[in-house]
């Protein structure tokens, strides 16, 4: 009895695979357990490991971080600009992207301006407002006026990628990273999967195109240890869910990866391998859009496609 | 507010969009409304066009279908039996097993027979007890009391795959058919996904292994059109659910991808198209089990792996 109750002491406190100390966070997939100290260095490490591994960053790029201020955002930005310290040469900047969701995106472009003044990074903010005319809420309500079938989250998503295109070559930013987390990869290339599209690797720098490319320094973290980073950095964050976000696709492959993984752990990492080890990227044709100009696979681009779509019945 | 009511009237009685009769099912991926009898000929006429399309048979085949006596095994044996007229070259046996699941599989069992000897189809049934030395339920048992972390359908799975595969091969037969649906396909491909292997093409001729080759003619049929067809044709069939399903991982992958299709219809289709853009048959290397000498890509193949653990314990 003695014995079992001292096990019983044992497993209550758990200690850290790496130093003994006590444990503050286990992570499911792995086994591991790890104390606070441990588990910021390893996560830090792992996003080093990812831009080495990707070949995300060239040693004089100019980084232009999109921050929306949600916790993975910030996340990043802090990592980054501790990484940064080690390259001279490279230098960072903050975008946010102001899309017009009243009660919603006022506060987190707050959180992002007061999180990169504390980092010492330049951050700019650009408004769908400034850059398409209407914020995002004035657009939903007249394309839902027209019988859209476009997902708030995919016009949304449209433009906003347009958006930091924009903001990131008035900064003359030589790269763009994103926040996206495990999480969000994965989904994406089964969001990909169901619209039957395979063919396009996500989150990996391609310098090919005629956009400023993106990378994604959280592509291996899973979104779970990025909330846990931000709560042990004591980082402020927007923690309310987008308004219109549960209309979204992306939103049912969410939640069913999510139960996933917490049945069978290592589960985002098997299929975020086993999409990298089969997606490659196709060639597609390169063009500029017949209306504004910018890079798109098709004769309109699909920003255009959704502001034209609107303007001529309002 | 008459022509409103005659609208609605229209509304209420769908014709065929094919022939103008009155309409019974609707596909919600087209939009395509059919009456009964273009409903069984588009049905019979698509499973016609997959086996062209994959060139699953050859003229001379020997054709053994996997029959369990659910009502995709049996739509699949009554299309096949009416496609084979057509061919005299060609022959066609059904194949039942037994796995041994007190109070599912018996019934299902006596609607195969019953079904068979109505198509005039010679039925041949094997047992897991005959062929592995217990019932399916005992085996469970063992190992669970030894504390497997296989599920039981990848127990069964396993095993099941190797009966049919010794079962074709005692009857002499050139392929194997079997009744998964685009439901069945595109969920094993996501389940392959989630375990990190994309390089296995599903229900696709493939003739360079050493086992049996098989086909799955209903890989682009939806379920629920099976289940229609079966209904129409008044084919009784199994129609529990097995009591161990419940505990699948595949369990979660359907209810997710029925909803997704619900909300997204056609999903499975361009989700089948992505995986078929890029999924590729890898050479794997072949080998003879050591222990039974049937193919395999291990040393000991899965199947003795099973039978060992519950063996040395009991």
């Amino acid at each position: 009895m003695a014995l079992l109750a001292e096990n019983k002491l044992v497993r209550e406190i758990p200690v850290c695979s790496s130093c003994g100390e006590k444990a503050v966070y286990t992570r499911e997939y792995s086994g591991e357990k790890l104390c606070k100290s441990c588990f910021l260095s390893k996560f830090e490490k792992r996003v080093l490991k990812t831009i080495t591994r990707y070949k995300m960053f060239r040693h004089d790029d100019q980084v232009a971080v999109a921050v929306s201020g949600g916790k993975d955002s910030l996340v990043l930005l802090h990592v980054l600009t501790k990484i940064e310290r080690q390259f001279p040469e490279t230098s960072l900047v903050a975008i946010t992207i102001d899309e017009g969701i009243p009660g919603y995106r006022n506060e987190a472009v707050e959180h992002a301006e007061t999180e990169a003044r504390r980092m010492g990074v330049e951050i700019n903010v650009l408004t769908f407002e400034e850059l398409f005319g209407r914020r995002l809420d004035e657009m939903l309500g007249a394309l839902s006026e027209n019988g859209t079938k476009l997902q708030p989250c995919t016009i949304c998503g449209i433009l906003r990628r347009r958006a930091i295109n924009v903001a990131a070559k008035r900064l003359n930013a030589t790269v763009v990273a994103t926040a996206h987390t495990l999480d969000d990869i994965v989904q994406t290339y089964f969001m990909n999967v169901l619209r039957g599209d395979l063919n396009r690797e996500i989150g990996q720098r391609n310098d090919s195109t005629a956009i400023v490319p993106r990378v994604a320094p959280l592509r291996v973290t899973p979104e779970r240890e990025a909330v846990f980073y931000a709560y042990l950095k004591k980082i402020p964050f927007q923690s309310y869910i987008c308004p219109n976000a549960s209309k979204s696709a992306r939103n049912k492959i969410r939640e069913f990866l999510d139960s996933y993984e917490a049945d069978y752990p290592g589960s985002l990492y098997t299929a975020l391998s086993a999409f990298e080890s089969i997606v490659f990227q196709k060639d597609r044709p390169e063009k500029l859009c017949r209306q504004c100009g910018e890079f798109t696979s098709r004769d309109i681009c699909r920003v255009c496609e959704i502001l034209s779509s609107f303007q001529t019945n309002s």
